[in-house]
């Protein structure tokens, strides 16, 4: 069995904001020499979130919007993780909406996608250098 | 190490709708051969999901009328992805609450399940043809 | 291929409740002698969840309250599952959005993990014997 474990850096300029790390990710997959096989992709960081969904700048606008309504950031004194000091817990809500990690099938050497699958990092504390894993297993 | 990928074909006549995977997915373990390892079951287009819950009429129904409560189809025009020509917006978001995938246990050559787990395609944007993805690695 | 499979045992004594399964986990990696693989952790009942996220008390009772808004417990009888003469149809519900399992890294015989990532058994219909598997596999 092969493996291969990259970290892949972030540093949002923004509280939130959304990247699109397909790219980087099937280069990795091409890298591992894995024809056959998992690719995990998951936020090391528990207030961000990798998901897969479409290349649309308007979707992800509404994603934006709509997670702010589910967990709005504010009033920051509503939620009792902020006690510690901390004014991310929304970050910590929104980041279970659209989850920690994918899971990706390695196919003949190539993430095996639908036509519109990408891979977003999603940012909901941003500001300061975050993290990503990528680990691919198989032959 | 062996693997297994296979896509399975749906065309969901309404615009939502959940649909029962299991005995499939059953089958193509069988298939594999895989004694102990993992089965990947990803939907493969951005507005539908795989998920695992209860094999119940009533719940999908709960499920439908929540989906519809934390990301209504109208207005429409509420959404900005909506401007491209769609009007599925609504099914991007149902996806992320629902998740896109499912990683199941293989143990003994079986899914390796709770008494109640059965596995779901759910549609959020039919009446076309879309996929799942089963993948199967293991020994 | 190396593998290894357990099953852990939970009996929440209320409702909900979150328990924190992290050093469990790390045993049981450190036990399966996997050096570089693919640990999976699901809850194998519907109406629980496993999730990453931070151990800090006011945050896992923000969980809690905003999961008892997304999808309230009362009125029982606002869910058509709850017609089965259940009344965990909003158990179902909360599971969705905190997901089933989480997939994690191990790399040099550990789990990869960031910074504050700790696994959590997330209870939404307790007061009873409940399941988790942990599934490993690699080299």
């Amino acid at each position: 069995m092969k493996s291969l474990t990259e970290h892949l850096w972030f540093n949002i300029p923004s509280r939130r904001g959304f990247e699109n790390i397909t790219t980087t990710v099937e280069a990795l997959v091409k890298k591992s020499g894995v024809r056959e096989g998992l690719c995990l992709v998951n936020a090391m960081h528990i207030t961000a979130s990798v998901f897969i969904n479409d290349a649309e700048e308007g979707l992800l606008e509404d994603y934006d919007s709509w997670l702010e309504k589910l967990a709005p950031h504010e009033p920051v004194s509503s939620y009792l993780h902020n006690r510690t000091g901390e004014d991310n817990a929304d970050a910590h809500l929104k980041r279970q909406v659209m989850g920690r990690e994918v899971v990706i099938a390695i196919t003949q050497g190539r993430l095996d996608f639908g036509p519109w699958e990408q891979i977003y990092y999603g940012e909901f504390d941003g500001r300061r250098r975050k993290r990503v894993l990528v680990k691919i297993i198989g032959d």
